[in-house]
């Protein structure tokens, strides 16, 4: 069977995404070792550029995109994260990036999109609403629509995050865990996992306020995201089509975890990692936390997201 | 003319400590580098074990002890990060590790030298309690003193951060900023500099309500410290007496930062780099952005010296 997302496109992406992007650590910490019983190995992508994954996946697709295409600029719609990214991204070429957010998106994101140049149209929390106002910002502009998930070159982009998970841990990990919001990364490091690292088990993990994700693959039909409720932003879109291709046939699992949880994961890894990351990284450590017969003595990655978060308005 | 710390001291204490400690990451924000309009480097040591930079020089100083003297036990007075730095070290060995803790110590600082298996003793948060304290543990138990900085293994320890900077920046910065407390740290980056990146200027950053070091250098003479106010908890100590003769013949100059510049910088990097630090490991940047002109188009090193801070109660 083929797959529309291949490990060839993703070793492509990390070459062409290379100049643009950080690699970014693996840590580990001792005391969550210890409270979990696991072997943990955080994959760092706050530390990307932009605080988050969603740079690799934004660049690979502005860089696969014609010049002439490429000079009317960009847009998509974002709760923040990948707007960011299609900001800097556009920014390198000096074309403009039209960014489409919800009203209630976190005051940090906003400001980082501003901060890389993007021009910002705000509308309704709804996926309607986005929409609308993103195909009106296109027909108007001529830019072309990078999407935050659903596209195959952002989801080759994401990958790349598993790729440098593979050659950074030696041996391969039991576990690979993801959050899956649009499933963008999920979907990447499912397919460059199953590649590179095909014994490792690659895990979603989905706050339970907005568990499509996890309907979808016990259902094997994609269900829609209905209202949903957790503290995890950016996970609260819903499943993406050739996303969910993609995990339906390479992920081994989806687990939630509710989110008290998700804030404790989140608390312990700003408290013993000296890291800030967002609610919706958490999400990784919190299923652990709430599975820890399942993961015990295992070497675990797991992917820290984004740390893009107001710190005058913590969850705690 | 002969210094009681040396270049092939800080090189033997490298090897000695390198399978304890981690070899912490150099990270840079564009966005920091565009608002101070410097390129600036920072040597993550929040990210080193028990989250700071103490790490190094504890377990360089036990590692020297005689097997005899070290199965006895280690004790040391501290506010915290030497604490945990030293009850870590002794766990390796199995070892007890006695700690004198001043009351007011911040939470989570205390947390983790239990965490680590160190035993409190709490006095008053005078310089004079602390000794008396520590040397009553001594006497009873027959451990060594391991001063938080005023000791040449200590010190070589912690130089040893800038033996990674000197290889991990290439080429050499033009300027090293480390906060400058007890002056472990800035006494033995500026050994290791001078040998290793001899055109770099190495300067100390120290809180203007704490700035003992400051006068020590202006005048030639190692003046105590009085009444120290500040948020920088970790900089409250006095200027250690080797420390300040190698400081005073081996630092350009040492700067200092009002409070409120402290954290407007202890803010810029949890919000930009995504790294939770704790205010005194916020002075390094909090002086370049006091002292634009100084640093404008120059290629920096900072320390984040520690990520040490209760989340819940944030300075802000």
């Amino acid at each position: 069977m083929s797959y529309p997302v291949t490990i060839e496109d993703i070793r492509a992406a990390a070459l062409r995404i290379a100049p643009y992007i950080h690699r970014t650590p693996v840590l580990s910490s001792q005391l969550i070792n210890a409270l979990t019983g696991c072997d943990i190995h955080f994959k760092c992508e706050n530390l990307q550029k932009v605080g988050a994954f969603k740079a690799r996946g934004a660049h690979n697709a502005v860089l696969l995109l014609t010049p002439a295409a490429r000079a009317r600029g960009v847009a998509t719609h974002s709760s923040g994260n990948h707007a960011a990214a299609l900001a800097l991204a556009a920014s390198h070429f000096g074309i403009p990036a039209y960014i489409v957010m919800p009203q209630n998106a976190p005051a940090s994101k906003v400001v980082a999109v501003r901060a890389y140049g993007g021009e910002i149209t705000f509308c309704e929390s709804t996926q309607a609403a986005r929409e609308n106002e993103l195909e009106a910002v296109c027909a108007s502009t001529g830019a072309s629509f990078i999407p935050p998930y659903d596209h195959t070159d952002v989801i080759a982009g994401q990958g790349t995050t598993a790729l440098e998970i593979a050659e950074q841990l030696r041996p391969a990990p039991d576990f690979l865990i993801t959050p899956v919001g649009g499933g963008g990364l999920l979907a990447g490091c499912a397919v460059a996992s199953k590649a590179l690292m095909p014994t490792t088990l690659v895990i979603g993990a989905e706050p339970a306020g907005a568990d499509d994700a996890l309907h979808s693959l016990k259902t094997g039909v994609r269900q829609p995201q209905t209202a949903p409720d957790t503290v995890a932003d950016g996970l609260r879109t819903a499943l993406g089509e050739i996303n969910f291709s993609l995990i339906r046939d390479h992920v081994a699992d989806i687990l939630s975890s509710e989110d008290n949880t998700i804030i404790r994961a989140m608390r312990l890894i700003w408290t013993h990692m000296k890291l800030v990351v967002e609610p919706s990284a958490a999400v990784g450590l919190a299923v652990i936390l709430d599975n820890p017969r399942r993961f015990a003595g295992k070497r675990v990655a797991v992917v820290l997201t984004g740390g893009n978060v107001d710190i005058d308005k913590l969850p705690w």
